[in-house]
């Protein structure tokens, strides 16, 4: 490995002095991203401004074998973009140009870089919808979307990063630039490497551009809430709501300590006495969002809520939308450390999984709250702790390996939404076993030969 | 490689000797797919009874170096499925299970021999849709449609079959059996092995078992046909209804000739002045569809439309898709040889394409008629052809080489929905270039290290 000062020197003739920092400061700040307990200092952080330049400085770390980790805004949960083995992080956020967005062909093309709020409000714009809405939408940049394939809350009706995403433009390790898929829903030339790279967390290859599919924006869209006993009976009226035949565009749930957190912190006059408050939300055309909030407030009301409300406007209904989306950091005022998963199961056993991460939590004498997709049976057990108490953490630990196996128990998943990374590599060959462990090693050897891409995560 | 005695005998050990042909009539049958002018022998006809028996043939297979061509109903249209190096034809219809239809967890698990048709029936008996409909459906398989990523008739509103596959059983060529995904929407823990076995036409494992999305089936349906001068014409009323908002599950269309076959053939009272046909089609809630279906006759009108009719009962509305359905058995009996493709461009673009075909098919002097799912961009024009005139067919096959480089450079695509196979694989390197080629057969021999599976198609 070429030693700091030269590796400093070399990436400057690549990408422009200005574009390379070594200074303490960002080497600090880039040796982590928003995963608690994880952090470790790179060698340089280098900001290309183009393919071109990305292209040059994978090439320059395949020949001198220099670790490489990629990274947007740096909000993912799972460690997937703190350089473990230092080297390289390749900053992506002057890659922030919206190349287009097409009314007529219902897609967008956006480089990496550009914040997945900032696509959202370009299509807005243009009367059309970039469906994905993960909770750091307004910090998280397209490229770390694609690259953990996030989700979000209007997952159940509109899927998840992969169903949106067509083509890709991205650099191999080695150098070389792709172009994968293209402008079409129907495109079957080769394997799918679009789909693929969606999720791969930055070990395959670098995203460098994105075509994404947008859809009409819906005319109109209603918000309610219900508040239950328990989440047992949230999880019911869940589970009647899909049987009725109705796939509302959100489904979210809060326990009681999330709701208790909530109100605390942002004041919405949410219900203390309940166990479980589900938010419920619909869109599309106007009779169609009436009749399917109606049928919600029935079915919750069958499966017996203490109280189902609509939103009367807009406001009310952004509020309530805040209330779910503000919850970590609800949550964070408790203890300045929050480890915050994304265990997943199938919807019916949610109630059970989220009685099981009780007995678990209380079993480790910690705090954990849970919120989360109740459509998806997407859980964010979150665990709130002192910073300062290391045995806690060691606890925590414990805790969410009990979780995770549970998850797995139940037919289902260590992540749903956030990604594997660091954080949750030691967990995923309980998941898919170890003949898929030993694929996956082979595929990321198929893409980066030398292992330079993200060392330490998926595929090592 | 073993002598054909040897192989049949040491298959018969591993799977029974009733499910192992050797006798001329199958190896001639199964030596074909749907795609003309493609045949070859095999040594062997297996057909496994379990997920076991599979992985010990491959097991068998990859130790003695003997090609395997896995293979459902056989009805793909690019020789994905002929055994052009010989070997063992692994037929899977044996495995033809429906494991469960859950509507509380709106899926399904099927062995990947159940036609699709079976799969999309079993939902339909539980209120539930699956929602890609290819046009061989009554007869292909679940597993050849997730190897081919099939696409369908109501692709524009739902996606293809990879927007469907939650999780795969499938046997590595080497005989170990994985499983990926599994019964959640949001699932990331690993790479995307689902979507990359969805598509990778059986050279990279084969696919024993599949668990798909099912969606409420909709309320109501409705379809309608307008007619136009020309297929200009049509293709701008498709632009003007999806910018208006609206993405109908249906908009196919038929050009003259096909008009004029399908009449001759089905008698359907098409009418035989029109340039161009434009089948449309909705589902959803009751007043939706009505308004919807209301505003695309509107849009079709201002687009210049000689007629719009909506189908007065579902009996018509049945006839109307069978007329789309049925317009390559009509058009085959213009000449006994049909050579069908699916060149996709960008759906603005379509008008343009279709002329450049017609072109084409003139200054080749070759009867090509098109039709095709005027929503996505998805052509099948299509040549008809007397078996006999071997010049006919080199004339074809050079008019179809400009019909690839054509849609390619209006940004589409060699396949939509067909797939690679043998008979496009010439054309591949052109749409996905070199680097990219070289990757693809990385990846190949990531999963198929003895390259057994498969060989002559995607990532040879």
């Amino acid at each position: 490995m070429a030693t700091d000062t030269d590796l400093a020197r070399d990436l400057a003739a690549l990408v422009g002095p200005g574009h390379v920092r070594t200074d303490p400061g960002a080497l600090t700040a880039y040796g982590r991203d928003a995963t608690p307990l994880f952090h470790a200092l790179p060698q340089a952080v280098v900001l290309p401004g183009s393919t071109e330049e990305v292209a040059a400085v994978l090439r320059y770390a395949t020949e001198h074998r220099v670790p490489v980790v990629p990274r947007g805004a740096g909000s993912n949960l799972c460690a997937a973009t703190v350089p473990l083995t230092g080297g390289i992080v390749l900053v992506l956020t002057r890659l922030n140009k919206i190349l287009e967005v097409s009314p007529e062909e219902l897609l967008a093309r956006v480089q990496t870089g550009v914040s997945t709020a900032a696509l959202a409000d370009a299509a807005a714009a243009r009367g059309l919808l970039y469906a994905p809405d993960p909770g750091s939408r307004t910090v998280s940049t397209v490229g770390g979307n694609v690259a953990t394939c996030a989700g979000g809350l209007r997952g159940l009706k509109y899927g998840v990063t992969r169903n949106y995403v067509l083509g890709l433009e991205a650099v191999l390790p080695t150098g070389e630039i792709i172009r994968t898929g293209g402008r079409l829903w129907k495109d079957v030339a080769g394997y799918d490497l679009t789909r693929l790279l969606t999720g791969s967390e930055g070990t395959l290859a670098v995203i460098t551009e994105a075509t994404v599919a947008l859809l009409p924006a819906p005319e109109e869209s209603g918000t309610g809430v219900a508040y239950f006993d328990s989440l047992a009976d949230a999880s019911r009226a869940v589970a009647d709501v899909i049987s009725a035949g109705i796939v509302p565009a959100t489904l979210e749930f809060l326990d009681r300590k999330c709701i208790a957190a909530v109100e605390e912190f942002a004041g919405l006059g949410l219900r203390q006495d309940a166990g479980a408050l589900l938010l419920f939300g619909d869109d599309g055309a106007p009779p169609t969002v009436a009749g399917n909030l109606a049928r919600i407030q029935e079915v919750c009301a069958d499966a017996g809520a203490l109280e189902t409300t609509l939103a009367e406007d807009v406001a009310r209904a952004d509020a309530l939308l805040a209330a779910r989306r503000c919850s970590l950091p609800a949550l964070s005022r408790l203890g300045s450390l929050t480890i915050l998963e994304d265990a997943t199961v199938p919807r019916h056993r949610q109630a059970e999984m989220v009685d099981r991460i009780d007995e678990i939590a209380a079993r480790h004498d910690l705090l954990i709250a849970t919120f989360g997709h109740a459509g998806d049976g997407n859980l964010h057990p979150t665990c709130v702790l002192d910073p300062e108490d290391t045995e806690g953490a060691d606890r925590a630990h414990r805790a969410f390996a009990e979780i995770f196996a549970a998850a797995i128990a139940m037919d289902g998943t260590i992540t749903g939404e956030h990604g594997v990374g660091a954080a949750k590599l030691p967990y995923l060959a309980d998941k898919i076993g170890a003949d898929q462990m030993a694929l996956l090693r082979r595929v990321k050897t198929a893409f980066d030969p030398a292992g330079i891409l993200n060392p330490g995560k998926l595929g090592s």
